[in-house]
């Protein structure tokens, strides 16, 4: 029997199978772009090649390839770009397919599975209308902007309502095409050239008066902030160019991670206890063999507006976006606890200045419950106790080669 | 100043910079292993060989880098392996350094961060302790025991105190040698022997009166289980073995999935209506562009307790463990209506017999609050409404090359 009436609805792409060619050479680009040769052909591949050969060695379906990649996907833009990679390793025959079908992969402008990125952001209420706010702080009528990282065109659009003569919209993706559309359905199509590329390969035909981008990452400066802003001020702004946003801090607060949280991450005693009652086997070995904690989880930060604060936030760094110049970080804080507890974690926040009167934060007693941010809990080796007044000091580093990116100790700095 | 007092407390692994070397060629073995070769030397790697490459295809830090890895890693064994690859992969400089600091990587025989993959299984009360259930039901004293991926060896522990007379622990990665310990600590090193590989791979001394294994992942039939199955019937164990699980069924509720979640992963018109008042911004265009939902995602099924279910569920699949032989597999279900709705979804759940008196389900209505399972909710494209009466038919395939795993309409069956 086979289902011969009704409505088929397939709920998912064909199950082509595909796996990698046996013999391929590659070869590295500095950039993380690849060449890519078969005995018979080569093409270029994004920095993703690599994982997407790598979800296919061995025959996979298509399908199933594409799930265990949505799973390492940080965002909209990465997912795109993978997408079309694999589309382009295909074609030039490094994908083979096993059953002579071809499998269902157009370059989509969007690519796989995004909607769910889009939905978080803009249902971030606070981020994308303190953007906005900011945005029409800034941008002045007749001002030129440019907008990296364009995305969706939300921030362009609201720029050129915001009276810019004219916005240049930089989207490395094809994400882009979307933007257009939407430029077109709020006239402001005329006022808004889309650019293709990255903002440090793109050149624009005129140095803008005004900077905005969004490109504040879970890790703040993992987006590239610091190197997109210093390529941004040497050749594409205008001196004294105007930013949205303008100012950056980072911020690491001291916490008590609550037991329950600490509990799904590493073992305790009360857990080896239950697992030695529940199933008559003694688990002790496991904790000792099992190397200690993550170093660190992701968490939304409104989910720890209860968690027991144990100091005031250290301000790991504080950045005037218009002026810095270092993109080698070493800062060391002090801050004095004024809670007694268990100092397991740290959890890092960021505030954002966008306009005169507008700032944004993720710290987790401020943030908005929409929040679309995931903050980095780290774990604290050993977890000291400290008490009220007890010196906690903390390292943060950023591109410096050696040590760890971010140290903490309880007790005060010798003099130097 | 630096800090020169206090215990310096590291949260992270040194931050050695790591990159691909520029001139690879790759040979990739019929299942996924790879032979890597750069201009001076050569080395063997895993299946994440091209992942692990993939992290540090641009200069990346090692502690980003897992960081990277650690997101797209199913469980404890693939990061075991992936970590070994890594360790390897840099012995051969395939991976190089910049800094001429070498990093802090070892063979560690549980890999990274591991520990909240064990304590999700064991605080998961319902599993193991229907598994060892399972395992004082069916074995008997006297038997010879195989158990296949006997991760931290609960599950071989639990046939030794059954009775066994000897027990086989195959394990594929270095967390055997954790099990070990655990043999010892329990009093029954003497009784139990660890085979290091894969179960397909291996030999046995003696053929084996009982199969144990807990090898069912998120997707039922992802962990390979019909393989190994077969495989250990045919070459491990003796005619008319007994197995812990012996039967499996895989099931597919229709349900209605709740607008709020729904709203997380596709635009929804309330949505949109929301942002053009909030931002001043026509988004209507982005959902237009943007392909539909994503084929599925993941939900612990108790999250689905209180979802309105639509119809029975429909047995997609029934297989007996002991005398099943196909391994690829096409089932057509019907179902009848039993509720008003819009099938907007399918939940797969599994059950599985471990002994004469003892079954697991993760079906969303019994599942235990503790369940460390995750089900797939496939999105049905166009959610049809359907009433009390309406038959739903469904279509299961593994391992069939062309049409998608599964397929849903509203409809009846016309006569073969």
């Amino acid at each position: 029997m086979n289902p011969t009436q009704g409505q088929v609805i397939a709920m998912l792409d064909p199950t082509t199978v595909l796996r990698c060619a046996s013999e391929i050479r590659i070869q590295v680009g500095a950039d993380g772009h690849l060449s890519i040769y078969t005995p018979e052909e080569s093409c270029q591949a994004g920095p993703h090649g690599l994982a997407v050969l790598h979800a296919f060695v061995r025959p996979t379906r298509l399908s199933d390839g594409l799930a265990e990649l949505q799973a390492r996907i940080r965002g909209m833009h990465e997912w795109i770009e993978l997408t079309n990679t694999l589309t382009e390793l295909y074609r030039a025959g490094v994908l083979l397919d096993e059953t002579g079908k071809r499998p269902v992969v157009q370059p989509a402008p969007m690519g796989f599975d995004t909607a769910g990125i889009h939905v978080a952001m803009l249902n971030d209420r606070v981020r994308t209308t303190r953007f906005l706010a900011g945005i029409r702080e800034v941008v002045r009528p007749g001002d030129v902007v440019v907008d990296i990282g364009t995305g969706t065109g939300v921030l362009a659009i609201a720029a050129a309502q915001a009276g810019a003569r004219h916005v240049y919209a930089v989207e490395e993706t094809g994400i882009g095409q979307v933007a257009q559309t939407l430029f077109e359905a709020n006239g402001v199509a005329d006022r808004i050239t889309l650019l293709t590329g990255r903002s440090t390969a793109i050149e624009l035909p005129e140095r803008a008066d005004v900077l905005v981008s969004e490109i504040i990452g879970n890790e703040p400066l993992g987006e590239q902030v610091l190197e997109v802003f210093v390529d941004a001020r040497t050749r594409l702004l205008k001196p004294d160019a105007r930013m949205v946003p303008s100012a950056l801090r980072i911020c690491g607060l001291p916490v008590e991670i609550p037991e329950e949280k600490l509990a799904r991450h590493v073992f305790r005693a009360e857990a080896l206890e239950n697992w030695r009652s529940w199933y008559g086997i003694d688990l002790d070995p496991l904790a000792m063999a099992i190397p200690g904690a993550p170093s660190y989880f992701l968490l939304r930060p409104q989910k720890a507006r209860h968690w027991r604060v144990l100091a005031e936030p250290a301000l790991l760094l504080e950045l005037d976006l218009r002026t810095f110049t270092d993109q080698e970080i070493e800062v060391t804080r002090t801050v004095t606890a004024t809670a007694s507890g268990s100092l397991n974690g740290v959890l890092i926040y960021f505030e954002l200045a966008l306009g005169p009167t507008t700032t944004l934060s993720t710290n987790p007693l401020q943030v908005d419950p929409t929040n679309c941010w995931y903050s980095l809990v780290w774990f604290v080796a050993d977890a000291p106790s400290v008490a009220p007044g007890d010196p906690i000091t903390a390292v943060y580093r950023y591109r410096v080669p050696g040590p760890p990116p971010v140290e903490w100790r309880v007790g005060s700095l010798a003099p130097a």
